[in-house]
């Protein structure tokens, strides 16, 4: 029967030497010579059968570039480059090497665009359900992280594209947004950034906490996906309540100086008052976070 | 009811500041500036309930402190420091937030003694069983890592303590053997090392063919843990047997040349023919690898 080594074996052969990893997978550590004068950026996302993926849904390369983008996409939040990354796979008796090969491939499909080296891992059977784990390191490639404690009062709220509905598909197919956060940090002030992981709802509860601030937000300018409108229409919440709520657009929200002229869409401002409200039809109410949060 | 947010929040409180740590927990990435002329190492390890733990025997401080550990004996493994860590857990839906946070202080435990910072994470909570991964940074400080790779004919073959047994209860307590790594590799030609976590006869050969190289290992002079004696009477398979193939030992095994006078218990010789050997009342006979691998 196969076993671990023989994946280990197969990872090894689709590794290629580089500037950046002296030692690649196959040793009790990689060994990597990180560049003078780069911050290094580390941070680690999982996903969990019946959570992230429904493993009698998805393909093991579906899969296995979910973990990479989720992580990617932290990548693109603090405007940093991904030059490498670790992962883990804890795989049920049920599948066989080539699945455990595809749930690779898939990384890498994901990881390669941006020349991001999947450099170790550790991999493990047992009686559970599928569960993988990537641990990325970005590099600040000439630019301060983007953090999410630097929104100051007076600054426009953006974000990269339309929200909602992804739980329809593109939580399994989204592309982190790490070409235009790179894009963003060269051109314009930004003073926060997050990834739309949770919810924007919830998320930007993040940055207002990190950043001591409040906001205020334009029902009316939030920019719809229309798988928004297809949830809707499943589940009878409105479209705005998906973009508002829904987790995983892995899109990125961000906020700038208010006289930047960023191609993004404006949703709102933030206020030096704490709290956070939304303008609708006249009205303004406070915007309860009703994002994703693991119960414990 | 408390939730994901609760525990990072606590998370955060429990984090102090350092030259290496510019932002620790709570932001999409942790920021670290990497030491100047210092390699980086990195790699991850996971531990599974039901395979490397039992949850219904093992408390959660002592699972956290395992997983932390087993990353701490990678960092022995390859002669470097631990600096940081970033870990995820999958917790099962009948566990509370004060055991999310033995978990935490379990690996807080291990890493703390060597000034290891645990600077991110991920938690999520499903419907499977308890799963946990660290990812460790580790820094050469100073000295070149020691691969698998490096082992030359004639080198003496040693390990750092007696084998076998750990079942009974030591791979849940070991202690990761990154002091004896630092003394060795600054007093002494060390040319290849790995940690015994699966099983002395599977980890000799995995320096071996990575060194291209062979071994003879005399059986009177392996070191046989009195837990291995013990672990001898339930199952009525000698001692020896157990101090060559079971797993989770974490002593380190290593290669250093022919007159070195190193402070550790030499078990045998490396060998320019290919093959591993043991050498055992006067006859010799290859010694098979029967140590851990998870079939898939």
């Amino acid at each position: 029967m196969p076993g671990e080594f023989d994946l280990i074996r197969w990872i090894q052969s689709q590794h290629k030497p580089s500037d950046l990893v002296l030692t690649g997978p196959g040793d009790d550590l990689a060994v990597l010579k990180w560049p003078a004068n780069e911050l290094l950026l580390v941070g680690v996302d999982q996903v969990l059968d019946g959570v992230h993926f429904d493993s009698t849904l998805h393909s093991p390369r579906a899969i296995g570039r979910k973990v990479m983008n989720r992580n990617l996409s932290d990548c693109a939040a603090m405007a940093c480059l991904p030059a490498a990354a670790v992962a883990t796979v804890a795989l049920p008796r049920s599948v066989d090497l080539e699945y455990a090969k595809e749930l690779y491939l898939g990384m890498r499909d994901a990881a390669d665009p941006f020349a991001c080296e999947v450099v170790g891992g550790d991999t493990a059977s047992w009686e559970g359900k599928l569960a993988m784990t990537v641990a990325i390191l970005g590099r600040s490639a000439g630019v301060q992280p983007v953090l999410r404690s630097g929104a100051k009062p007076g600054d426009g709220i953006y974000v990269t594209g339309p929200l909602g509905g992804s739980i329809l598909g593109r939580h399994m197919t989204f592309t982190p947004r790490i070409f235009e956060a790179a894009v963003l940090v060269r051109k314009h002030p930004i003073t926060a950034m997050i990834d739309l992981s949770d919810g924007l709802s919830r998320d930007l509860r993040h940055v207002c906490e990190q950043s001591n601030v409040g906001a205020v937000i334009d029902a009316s300018s939030i920019p719809i996906h229309d798988d928004a409108i297809m949830a809707s229409r499943q589940d009878r919440r409105i479209p705005l309540e998906h973009a508002l709520h829904d987790g995983e657009d892995h899109e990125l929200l961000f906020t700038t100086a208010p006289d930047a002229n960023v191609p993004h869409v404006r949703i709102g401002t933030v206020t030096a008052e704490p709290g956070i409200f939304i303008d609708r039809d006249g009205q303004r109410a406070p915007l309860e976070p009703k994002g994703w949060e693991h119960a414990i």
